[in-house]
C-alpha cells in the first residue's frame, strides 16, 4: 500500500481527551477515531491489526475442536427473562423495543442464547462435548468508559461455550481452553500471565484470566516466583497473620478519644501499631447494610466480601447512613453492643487479644477488646486485600506484584445456565442429564489496545511482529530524487511478489517527517532508501525495537526481511 | 471435521414457517436457526460459506483499491439528524437509549458516520480518492420479516463507500466497483444478471442492482437479447404505444352505465379494447392525495410515480378517501370536472382521441373523452409497468424477463450526503469544494441464500464449489466394516494433508441415512468407500450437481478431487 493513499491520518498533537497510551497512540497513529462515547471507529491499520489476531484466534480456537457459529447481537427480552439475568443485568446491558414494542437486548455476552440453540438440537450424549464459538461485537453501557479501546461500550469478543455431560468432561474442555489461549498469546507475541479469578457475575466454580502485563495495567496481579501461584488481587487468597499470639488476654477498657477517628489516629493516640486495631466498616448491600470487623492496616476486598455474602451488589455506606444504623458517628462506631446488623469478621482479627475498637459513643473506644470474648459476628472469612507483607497462600514464599491488562477469561460454569434454561441430553442409560457449561472469552480488541500498551517507546508504537499491520515501510530519503524513487517502486514491487506487507512512503515530504510516521505507526522495520542505496546498493534497515541500523545489499534485502518477518510454527 | 461432531443437526421434516426453498433446505440442512422473527443464528456449516463469501468480497475490494475498516454499528441519533435521516426513516430503524437517555440507533446503513468521519480526516484534494469498506452486521426492522435469511431484520452487509473529488472521479470508482461486483459474482460461482436500477430512498443519480436469477426471486427484471438492456422492472422505462393514432376526435358524449366499475367492465360495456379506457386511479402521499390517469391495461409503477412526485411516501387511497376527495364512487370517478387534486397523466393517455373515463356521476363515463381538449393534468411523464408486449427502450427490440434476488447495489451519491453534512476538501487552487460520493452494497447473508436458492433440486443442496462449506464428504457404506473404515480414515486424511475440506462421515447410521444427509447438504463431492473400495481399490465419486458416478483408483483420487475443486483463478 502506497502511503500517499493510506487512510491514517496521524496526528502530531496528543488528543486531550486519552489518559493512557495506547489511546494516545492510537488516536495519534491515525488507527482509530471516536465515533462516540466509548465507541470507536477503527481505521485501516487497526482493521488489519484486528484480522490479525482474530485469524490467530480463529486458528486455535478450531484446532481445540472449536466450531464458529455467528449468533444474533440483538437478542429477544424472553431468554434473559428466562435466564433471570435481564432483572439484574442493571443498567450496563442496552436495551431496546422492535417496532411491535417488544424487549430485546444488544448481547453483553450469549450464555442465553448459545444456551437456548444448544438444547433445542443436542438431545444425547453422543452429540457432546460441543465447543462453540463466534467472534463479534459486544455492547455493555459502561457508566464510565475510557482508555480507549481498553473500555468500551462497543468491543470485539471472541467467546467460545463448551457443552460437556459431566464435570470431567467440562475439566478436559477447560484446559482445552487453557492450553488455547495460551498458544494464541504466545503467536501473538505478548507477554502475559494467567492468573486466578474471580468468576464475578458470569458465576461458576473456577476461573482464569490472561493478563497482558503493562505498568499502566487495570487489574493488580499478585504472583509467586517459587511455585508459580499467580492471581488477580481481587482474587488472591491470604493467610491471617497472628500478630499477638503471644498476648494474654486484658479486661476491657473504655477510653476517651476526642477528636479521635481513622485507625491511623487511634493507633497514634493509644502508641499501639495500627495493626492491632480492629476497623468496623459498613456496606449497604442488597441483603441491607452489614459491617465489616477488619484489621487497621487492612483494605477490604470487595470482590470477596461479595462473594462471602452471596450479594447481588455493595458499596460503602455513607456516614449518614451508618449513623442512622449505628446511632453513633462513623469514627467511633464498634461491634461491641452493635445490634441488629450482621458482622462480617475479616479471619485475620479472630486471633487478637488486645484489639482497640470503636465504643459506638462519640469520642470513644475500647481498649483490650478480645474477639469473641467482647463481641461476636456472624460470619467470619477472608475479605481482605492481599498486601506486600503477605506471603505466598500456595507456598508461603515471598510474593510479588504486577500490574496487567485483562485480554482473556476462562470460566468454569457448570450447571448454572444449563439447569435454569433446562439444556439436558439422555446419557448413556437413557437417563436425563444437565448438561455441564465453560464460557471462555478473549476481548479482541481490547487485546490490540494492550499490545500498544505493552510495546511502545516515546517515539511511538512498536508493533509485535505477528500483529503488525504490515511488516515493512520502504522509505526513499527524497521522492523527488528519480533514482531513490525507482529503487523505491522496484523494492515495494519486490517485497509485495514475495509475499511481504509493505508500506511505500511515496508522499512528497521531507525525510524528518517521513522517519517520524513510521516510527509512530511503528512497522517491525524501516527500509530507507538513501545516497548508500543509490551510490552502494545498499539499503538501510532499521529494526523499529531495538533501534539497531543495518545495510544490506539490495539483491539480499527481501530474503532478509522475509526471515525476519515470517511467523515461527506455532509447536503442535 | 468428523461429521459426528460437526454442530448441524439435519431435520427430515419441512419445518411449516419456511415458505421458501432456500429458507427450506437451510433450515433441513443445520446451517439456520431462528432466534427470533427475522434474527439467525448461523450454525457452523453456513457460517464456513459466510466466511468464503466475505473473504472473496474482500479480496475484490482490496484489488480495487479499498481499504477496509470497522465502523460502530451503535450509531449517535446526532449524525442522522445532521443529515435529517432520523426524522424520515420511520420504524424501519431501530432506536434505542444509553443509561443517560442518550438517542442512538442500529445502523441501517453507514452513510453519515463514514462521512463525518472522512469529513473530519480529508482536508486535501491529495487525500482523495478513497474507497472504505466493511463488512458488518446491519439492522432494519422489517415490517414483514420473511424467507429465511432473504429479508431479515439483522443481516451481514459489505459497504463501501467511494469520496472522489468530482462527478469525473465518481465515475471512475462506479467503474470499478461495477466490475469488482461483476468478479465476485463470478467467483462465487452464481448465475447473476447487472440491471438499471432506481436509487430509492439512498438517493443519488445513478445505479445498477446485481441480482442472482432464480425463479423464486422477490424482484422482476426485464431485458433485452438484442442490446443487452437490462432493468428492474421498478426502473424500466417505457415507450408509450400510439393506439389511436389513425382515429379522428369525436365530440364527448356523457353515458349512463349502470353496475359497470372496473377497466374491464367498462370495455366490456362499450364493446371497446380496454387499452381504450383511462383509468383513474388516487393515492395518498406525503403531499396530500393525487390522482393517476393511466390505461386501462396498464398498471402504475410506483415507484416511477413517487419519483416523479418527489414525495417521502405513498399509498394507493382508499374507497372512502376517493368518495371525501371526489364526491364520487371508485368506479365512476375521472379527470373531467376534477377539482383541487394534482393529476399526473402517464405518458400514453396523451395520444389516444377517443377513450372512455368516468363522469364523477353515479354510474355515469363518458366516451369520446380527448385528453388535452376534454381535460387537463398538472404532470405528465413515465408512470406504468412495462410489459411483455412492451418494445426494449433502448433499442426497439423484443423483450424478455425474469426474476431475480437482489444481492448488491451500487450507487451514485453525488453530494447528497457530502453536501448536507459539509465533507469538503481544498482543490488545487485552495479552493473548497465538496466531495462527490457513491455507495455500494453487497447482502452477505443474502448472497447465500441467494446462492441456495439458485442451487438446489428436490434432494437438497448443489453447492457451487467456491462457496461450499466443505469440498467433499468420504461416506463409507458401514462404519461397523473394518477394512470401510480404515480406508476411509485414510483417505480423509490424505485430503486433509492436500488441503481439501472434508467431512468424515463416521456416524453408525445406515448407508441411506448417510447418502440423503449427504445430498441435503450438497457438498460437491461424494466419496463412497464400499465393497469396492475395499476389493479393487476403487471410489466411488459421486458429482452433486450432474449426479454423474465414477470409480476412481484410490491413488488417483486426491489429485482428482483437487484439481476439481481448485478455484479457477480470476482473470486480472
Amino acid at each position: 500500500m502506497r502511503i500517499s493513499q493510506l487512510f491514517a491520518p496521524t496526528l502530531r498533537e496528543v488528543p486531550a481527551e486519552a489518559e493512557i497510551i495506547s489511546h494516545r497512540l492510537m488516536l495519534r497513529a491515525g488507527m482509530i477515531r471516536k465515533a462516540t462515547s466509548g465507541m470507536y471507529s477503527y481505521l485501516p491499520l487497526a482493521q488489519k491489526s484486528l484480522r490479525k489476531i482474530s485469524d490467530i484466534v480463529r486458528d486455535e480456537m478450531n484446532r481445540a475442536g472449536g466450531q464458529e457459529v455467528g449468533l444474533p447481537i440483538v437478542q429477544p427480552a424472553e431468554l434473559w427473562m428466562e435466564s433471570g439475568r435481564w432483572y439484574v443485568y442493571g443498567d450496563e446491558m442496552f436495551r431496546l423495543r422492535d417496532r411491535h414494542q417488544r424487549d430485546f437486548c444488544l448481547g453483553p455476552t450469549h450464555e442465553e442464547i448459545i444456551t437456548t440453540l444448544v438444547r433445542g438440537e443436542v438431545h444425547s450424549y453422543r452429540q457432546l462435548p460441543l465447543l462453540l464459538y463466534q467472534i463479534q461485537n459486544k455492547y455493555r453501557d459502561e457508566r464510565r468508559p475510557r482508555f480507549g479501546l481498553m473500555r468500551c461500550r462497543e468491543f470485539i469478543m471472541k467467546d467460545l461455550y463448551s457443552f460437556d455431560t459431566d464435570e470431567a468432561g467440562m475439566d478436559i474442555s477447560y484446559k482445552k481452553m487453557h492450553e488455547a489461549y495460551s498458544r494464541i498469546f504466545t503467536r501473538l507475541g505478548l507477554d502475559y500471565r494467567v492468573v486466578e479469578a474471580d468468576s464475578g457475575a458470569i458465576g461458576g466454580s473456577s476461573s482464569h484470566e490472561f493478563m497482558v502485563t503493562a505498568g499502566s495495567g487495570e487489574a493488580a496481579i499478585v504472583y509467586c516466583d517459587s511455585c508459580g501461584y499467580a492471581a488477580n488481587v481481587e482474587k488472591a487468597e491470604t493467610e491471617p497473620e497472628n500478630l499477638q499470639s503471644e498476648l494474654s488476654p486484658m479486661p476491657l477498657e473504655l477510653v476517651k478519644t476526642p477528636g479521635v477517628k481513622t485507625a491511623e489516629d487511634v493507633a497514634a493516640y493509644f502508641e499501639i501499631a495500627v495493626s492491632d486495631v480492629i476497623k468496623t466498616l459498613f456496606y449497604q448491600t442488597d441483603q441491607g447494610v452489614i459491617a465489616v470487623l477488619i484489621r487497621g492496616d487492612r483494605n477490604v476486598n470487595e470482590t470477596k466480601l461479595q462473594n462471602l455474602l452471596g450479594c447481588l451488589w455493595l458499596e460503602l455506606a455513607g456516614d449518614s447512613s451508618v449513623k442512622e444504623a449505628t446511632g453513633c458517628a462513623v469514627g467511633s462506631v464498634g461491634p461491641i453492643g452493635l445490634k441488629e446488623i450482621r458482622i462480617i469478621a475479616d479471619a485475620e482479627i479472630i486471633s487478637l487479644k488486645r484489639a482497640v475498637v470503636g465504643a459506638n459513643k462519640e469520642d470513644c473506644h475500647y481498649r483490650n477488646a478480645q474477639p469473641g470474648r467482647d463481641f461476636s459476628w456472624n460470619t467470619a472469612g477472608d475479605v481482605r486485600n492481599i498486601e506486600s507483607s503477605d506471603v505466598c497462600p500456595r507456598c508461603g514464599s515471598e510474593i510479588s506484584f504486577a500490574r496487567g491488562i485483562e485480554v482473556g477469561h476462562i470460566f468454569k460454569l457448570g450447571s448454572k445456565y444449563s439447569s435454569v434454561l433446562n439444556a439436558a441430553y439422555l446419557d448413556e442409560k437413557g437417563q436425563e442429564q444437565t448438561m455441564v457449561m465453560g464460557c471462555y472469552g478473549i476481548g479482541v480488541s481490547r487485546t490490540l489496545a494492550a499490545a500498544v500498551e505493552q510495546n511502545n517507546d516515546e517515539n511511538g508504537i512498536i508493533w509485535p511482529i505477528p500483529i503488525a499491520p504490515y511488516h515493512v515501510t520502504v522509505v526513499p530519503v527524497s521522492w523527488q530524487d528519480e533514482q531513490q524513487r525507482a529503487i523505491a517502486e522496484k523494492l515495494y514491487q519486490d517485497l509485495l511478489a514475495a509475499g511481504i506487507e509493505v508500506l511505500l512512503d511515496d508522499r512528497n515530504e521531507r525525510a524528518g517527517v517521513k522517519f517520524k510516521d513510521a516510527d509512530l505507526i511503528g512497522l517491525p522495520y524501516r527500509l530507507t532508501i538513501g545516497k548508500k542505496a543509490v551510490l552502494e546498493n545498499l539499503v538501510e534497515v532499521k529494526e523499529r525495537r531495538s533501534g539497531q541500523v543495518d545495510f544490506v545489499a539490495m539483491d539480499e534485502i527481501v530474503g532478509y526481511i522475509k526471515s525476519a518477518v515470517e511467523p515461527v510454527a506455532p509447536d503442535s
